[in-house]
């Protein structure tokens, strides 16, 4: 990723990828990933475990998910961004490209140790009300770990979670991105040198 | 829906309502559906179950989805059209509304009792390939799925099988759509006349 992005060019990056992308409808996605979480709640019945399996999976997509977005969001791959100018392409480009969502970066922590994305309706939870057995269900938990999926394979360890929750009667999203550092070496050994 | 609907005017209609479609990104939907199925895969372990399985997820999604195709495609929900007319509709109105697929109608048999959808490479299936011990996967069985529960909600029962999968080396998808005449009449009861 190129380094000096500020927020506003990300902005346009995200706009301009996200009208170049294959897309499909918003409502089938919805109802889509609504069967997913309706699978994963009969498998793992508990809450907890309910939440972090859809984090795992939300990693599985985001291993998978950078490449598009280095691809064909115009970032390139050239040189490493600092968190600040990670974090804006996380809210500006990616949310946009993928779900046509407008995110914000919010409430940075001391040394930039961390910061939040906050962002109002989402088209995965469109439709969506939680019956009350299921009140601590992080239905969006799949996001937290496409965020973390992608970053680790930019060699960025980060601890994401969702901290306020529409379903739950938040005013809007929120999803916390903790700095973790660098991603341990020998994670990418196999790889060796291109 | 409105009778004499030819298949031109449908495929007018499908373009329109895409146009106008909230949607989301192609390949984040790929993945995501990716999920689900890696995780009825895990659940049900037989290729036969997996493929029911896959299937009542897709009614599930079309009892739903039907609504939006009536209120967004411009089809109105006036008097009911015959089986000709469905046809067109599947192909050329919802497939392109909700996946951006150009799907056509071939092969009617006799009495139009039944026909097939053809349609190339789907934005489901994208990056998908299928280990030797799953070739009798039906990857995209929940589009069947979504056709049964759709037409069910319009009175019209049918059967719908995958019989050609690019997946398994067809040179295109078909999908085999066949009438079993009107839902019983029971299953309304419930609703009475508004």
């Amino acid at each position: 990723m190129s380094t000096k992005l500020s927020n506003a060019a990300c902005a346009r990056l995200g706009e301009a990828a996200w009208q170049r992308m294959p897309k499909v409808n918003a409502e089938l996605f919805s109802l889509t990933y609504g069967s997913l979480v309706t699978q994963v709640i009969k498998d793992y019945e508990e809450v907890d475990k309910i939440n972090i399996q859809l984090e795992k999976m939300g990693h599985n997509i985001g291993v998978r998910l950078i490449d598009e977005l280095l691809a064909k969001s115009g970032l390139g791959s050239g040189s490493p961004c600092t968190f600040r100018e990670t974090a804006d392409i996380i809210a500006k480009v990616a949310f946009k490209m993928f779900l046509n969502i407008n995110a914000d970066v919010m409430n940075w922590e001391a040394n930039d140790a961390a910061f939040t994305i906050a962002f109002g309706d989402s088209p995965l939870a469109e439709f969506v009300q939680l019956p009350a057995h299921l009140q601590d269900l992080k239905y969006l938990n799949i996001i937290c770990g496409v965020i973390r999926g992608a970053l680790e394979m930019v060699q960025t360890e980060v601890d994401v979670t969702f901290t306020r929750d529409i379903l739950c009667g938040d005013q809007r999203n929120e999803i916390r991105v903790e700095n973790r550092g660098k991603v341990k070496l020998a994670m990418n050994d196999d790889y060796g040198e291109n």
